[in-house]
């Protein structure tokens, strides 16, 4: 699957390119490859054609090129800056992995990012506007006029520091991906389901609530549909794993191609694939298990999902 | 469905009849009929034929009898201690009725509950100690011999304080019904997957991890199964969702028969209508809802939990 896509799985994201250091309960790395686009493209890449928009310093070498470039994605978006450094993050997890506090965050190239994307990445069916300042997302989305699935994160800081122009944003796009928590505090409703109703009526199709360990609930106006997250004996790093869930997600609605309806029933497909894709990006440090995923452990997987959410279902892995 | 249960269908439920105090964002009852036997009652009386044991105090009056008679409900267990008060609990939910403040206890007749079991209750086929000392929990499971799908309830108070105790409860039931915090702090373990395995080995056949406004997973030594919370805009009131949880659970069972085969698929249907009735609970003060709740009402939640977790199904209500 990873090679040779049609030209209507084209998938452009853009967002932070970083180095992590991540501490949980299971161990620690001083330094690996992170970012939100980079979760992303790595997800997304098992699906679609991927083009990856985003800054970094003259400290990303050859050997993080050649982690996504052995995914087929394409990296020519990707704009160095010399004599910059590249976006530095350092976090710690709690006990149960559901909470953790960050150590220190140095933006580095990432602080003045104002993104540039080729005619190639404006070109896109798809695309994801990973968790950056919302005017950016704004100008981005408006770079890409023949982008017809698009998606959207977001954070609680710029819920406090932006808030006007990220309904705007959201305004814009097709799918918004936020945990349960910014749904609330974006709308100031405390109930989960008239927050997403609320987001809604903005404009989205859909609106995914991310619940981190209990999975993921998709809001339409047709409809609700939840998956648990897969039920994993060891969470080893759950960094990225929001942004996995959207490779996965918007990664099959680019392969569906340009004719396909996006139904309830595709939906529910690709909310799978993005569980999928997240379950496996935490069963290892930073991008370590996505590298070497193949097509057929997703396939697999998909069907445990099938299992364990039927009731009719009497056999599961 | 409401009358002429066969036989096969009794049901045991011992646990606390209370008085409640409850406040949430959405109003609040000053004195209403609830207590974990109460609730669990309720729900299952939709399917069975259910026996209360539990104590009372002479302020406990007909009304309050009535509204479990209405339903069906034996109440010849309900033990009766003149000059006593009955149990009272006042709480307060906060913004998001996720987390709630105990602001009173008084346990009453509840201090010196000495479970006493009629002939008829202790020949039950089925039984659910609710979340009362383990101890007391291991005494009535000792007393009905004939109860072949036993389960408990337990909470952080039995955890610190009788867990010995409680370990030795949970090895001689069934279905073991507890919040995933419990489950974590019951066996130290952060993962909730490992956490739920550890009480499998123990001996029940089947932890339900019950997860509040994400619902609540099953896990059993061939599976895992989990279902959302039916996604209610309006949450008023969540005490005693868990034991309506484990009334529709039981209930259900209960209602197979003694011959039937408790397998996997039969579970998941148990699960469902946990889900359906504890969703019913929340949706007013107490027991306000489930009172006129009706087999329709069921059916159909049935269905749109059906509808809403398929990975097939287009349409949802």
């Amino acid at each position: 699957m990873a090679v040779g896509f049609p030209p209507a799985m084209g998938l452009t994201v853009v967002g932070s390119i970083a180095f992590d250091a991540v501490k949980t309960p299971f161990g620690e790395r001083e330094r690996m490859l992170g970012g939100s686009a980079v979760h992303f493209a790595l997800a997304a890449s098992f699906f679609a054609e991927v083009r990856v928009v985003g800054p970094v310093g003259d400290d990303f070498g050859e050997a993080e090129y050649a982690v996504l470039r052995e995914r087929g994605v394409n990296v020519d978006d990707i704009e160095r800056v010399e004599g910059g450094k590249t976006f530095f993050w350092a976090g710690e997890y709690h006990w149960d992995l559901n909470s953790r506090d960050t150590l220190d965050t140095q933006l580095g190239v990432f602080a003045d990012f104002d993104p540039k994307l080729s005619p190639a990445a404006q070109g896109a069916e798809t695309l994801f506007l990973a968790n950056i300042q919302p005017d950016l997302q704004r100008r981005v989305r408006a770079l890409c006029g023949e982008a017809r699935l698009v998606g959207l994160d977001s954070m609680n800081l710029w819920i406090e520091t932006a808030r006007e122009a990220l309904l705007h944003a959201i305004a814009e796009v097709d799918f918004v991906f936020m945990n349960d928590a910014e749904l609330r505090q974006l709308t100031g409703q405390p109930n989960l389901v008239r927050s997403a109703r609320e987001v809604l009526a903005l404009g989205p199709r859909a609106v995914v609530a991310k619940q981190g360990e209990y999975g993921a609930a998709l809001f339409t106006p047709e409809g609700f549909f939840a998956l648990p997250a897969y039920p994993l004996e060891t969470v080893v790093d759950p960094t990225g794993a929001g942004d996995s869930f959207a490779g996965g997600f918007l990664g099959y609605l680019a392969a569906q191609g340009a004719d396909a309806q996006v139904d309830e029933r595709m939906l529910r497909r690709a909310m799978t694939y993005g569980s999928v894709l997240a379950s496996f990006n935490v069963e290892e440090f930073g991008t370590e298990r996505v590298q070497r995923l193949t097509p057929e452990e997703i396939d697999a997987r998909f069907e445990e999902f099938r299992s364990m959410t039927s009731f009719e279902a009497v056999e599961s892995a």
